[in-house]
């Protein structure tokens, strides 16, 4: 039975026992959200399982993997060890160069977090390399994949069954400046194009759930006509796809499979909370995990802040888990250094989204280190802050001449003033 | 006369006009945004005025100037250049240290930006080194301080006139964290608490205006109790200040002087629009000129993206003026690098809310941006970029081995795919 079966049937599960503790949700909440769908249990069998949705802390995930460009095993360890240092909460494995079934268990092998893959890229990958063209693949390939990965131990796996020919129809009547910027949604839309077929994880949905129950794999919806552009956004082939992914939704909550939905992208911050709203309504509620979304275009080197700005705005108004974007989106597939900075910027987003929802832990923590701030106990308030080793690299640096202070206002510090104030008081 | 008083008479300065041009803001409408004091002109005399307020590009302060801890004229030019090569709209020197008159006609001489003080710290500085203690400082003191710096063709000043006795009164009944984290508000707040006076700045309110109009310099008015941690957000002591605020800018206004009004601050992000809608209905549509708002207070380190977060956001809503902050804020007066990442985390967030409220040329920017990266030419796409230095170092790193395509998909480029199935169908 899956996580989800389970709760339909009222039991509670370790998994949701371990969650509701460390999310200090009390457990009937939690047992409420996992019923409706409005939580997924990621059943880690490495490590520690993860819940992801409502009334739970915002998620980060960071990809990583292989490309043509750059595969190498062993930087791929280093941007492993990035990630989960700078504290993700999820790996995605995007590989699509070198021996594809041995990068992903690398990443299974070296790293306790729980995760997730893209099938529909290795099944692409393989089918050029093998048949000579993409329009070659079997759309058995696909599931083929499917199944190997859930079996391997997979956590979560992209799938983007929601591109169907019916959307590719209105491509005529609906302009874009960029049709498809997803790559596993560039792979279906060109096999699609190439053999007139529909999409076999459309047309063949129920296979797809069949093997997500057996394994108790969660399905995360993928956003093929997520908007690669500001101009595209909110636009109607995202909303169509949408519309798509909630018909797919309940079909897995039928099955007892249980799903995410992935959202945008580029998006201005006035279409961000309609965004979330869209998605919480049509997809009945299912945890939205949101790339981005980036606020704008131009930030190019510094796309992890464009990303922060809109993630933190999405996870306000209830986006779950947030895929971080790092400094070289656009530009290059991420260095261990660029991982670092996306995921700490994706970990600030999303701990502000959690403040902003009013998390009680988020604010334990924030209200922690002000009261160390106001002390002026530097080593305690840089210890609890989300990013340390930066932190106190930058103070051990410029430490100020006189204790107490820091080198921003020195002797003149506004809380030394007015503490010395209040004693006088007392 | 003044900008305002211009305006008043119905007369169009060539500032006005060469505002209007720069941001293809119809001349009528911003002489009708000068006339009601929604938009402030900075009559710099060194270079260009610049426009701040209503229907205008949100612009971006960063703050340097020396402090007892570092000391250094020739470390704050490079400070200087670092902010102006990031692409900031002004300049304020908050020097603690050192020969504060050299220092500002440093800044003066250094720099073409408009320039802003805050003439306090000077006359707070010199009286503890002159007089023995900050209880010292004559009232008179700040006055000339202030006049001098207008004389020296300072183009804004920030002044805390709005805390006065009455507010110190109401902080026994209304507990905080850290009362006071505005360095000025400190130095007003510990000396009227020593000398049992009222702030002299409100209290001589006309004295000010007085000067103020004389030169035409902008006032600024501080937020002594800008919340300093997300805890004190948004509270009493905050809010009892802006009403008084709110107060003077109809003062200042009846007298010919221009004004803008300061922002917190620590804030979460569930409170940033509150703010700002507050700040608009109470002073009466003033430019708004915030300090983050930081949306954490655990990003130690990182804060310049906590600060873009708020930024954002609040500059979506209405906010018109970001002051920088920089990833050492709580931790260090900022190096060149911390300098020019806060300018450039404060631009992303000043874009970003330009996009959301729908401004052309910003969109015009991101559109033409999605149109190179469309068209995969990177060169032109990195040369419109916010800040193409780091993009194109990124770039020139990973240049990837194949042409047309970056190193993050490879060949897999959905940009390609899609184009290459497009060619087929034309």
């Amino acid at each position: 039975m899956t996580q989800y079966e389970k709760a339909k049937k009222g039991l509670v599960t370790p998994e949701v026992e371990k969650v509701a503790g460390e999310e200090e949700i009390p457990l009937d909440t939690l047992k409420g959200y996992t019923l409706s769908g409005e939580v997924v249990i990621l059943n880690n069998r490495r490590g520690d399982s993860l819940g992801i949705g409502k009334g739970l802390r915002v998620k980060v995930n960071a990809n990583l993997g292989t490309s043509p460009e750059i595969c190498d095993l062993e930087w791929e360890k280093k941007r492993l060890i990035a990630a989960v240092e700078a504290g993700a909460d999820t790996i995605m494995d995007l590989s699509t160069a070198g021996d594809l079934d041995k990068t992903r268990k690398m990443f299974l092998e070296n790293c306790s977090l729980p995760l997730g893959t893209v099938p529909v890229y290795q099944a692409a990958v393989e089918s050029i390399q093998e048949e000579g063209s993409l329009a070659k693949m079997k759309p058995g390939k696909i599931f083929e994949v499917i199944e190997k990965h859930a079996r391997d131990g997979v956590d979560f796996i992209t799938v983007h069954c929601g591109i169907n020919r019916k959307i590719l129809e209105m491509f005529k009547n609906n302009k874009r400046l960029m049709y498809v910027v997803s790559r596993g949604g560039a792979f279906h839309v060109t096999w699609m194009v190439a053999t007139g077929k529909e999409n076999p994880l459309y047309e063949n949905f129920d296979d797809l759930l069949d093997i997500a129950r057996q394994y108790d794999i969660v399905l995360s919806l993928g956003d093929a006509l997520r908007p690669g552009a500001l101009r595209d956004s909110t636009d109607v082939l995202q909303i169509q796809e949408l519309l798509t992914h909630g018909e797919l939704v309940e079909r897995a909550r039928e099955k007892g499979v249980q799903v995410m939905v992935e959202g945008p992208g580029h998006v201005p911050l006035s279409h961000v909370e309609a965004n979330v709203t869209m998605e919480k309504r049509i997809c009945k509620g299912a945890p939205f995990y949101v790339l981005g979304p980036l606020v704008t275009d131009a930030a190019l080197g510094y796309d992890h802040i464009a990303c922060a700005i809109g993630g933190a705005l999405a996870c306000w108004k209830g986006a779950d888990f947030l895929c971080y974007v790092t400094p070289g989106e656009h530009i290059r597939l991420p260095t261990p250094e660029d991982v670092k900075e996306g995921v700490i910027a994706a970990r600030i987003a999303a701990h502000a989204g959690d403040l902003a929802r009013g998390m009680k832990k988020a604010w334990a923590l924030d209200n922690e280190i002000s009261d160390k701030r106001n002390k002026r106990e530097w080593e305690s308030e840089i210890a609890l802050s989300l990013c340390p080793e930066k932190a106190r690299a930058m103070w051990e640096e410029s430490r100020p001449l006189r204790p107490g202070i820091c080198s921003m206002c020195g002797e003149y510090c506004s809380l030394k003033l007015v503490e010395d104030w209040l004693k006088n008081e007392s």
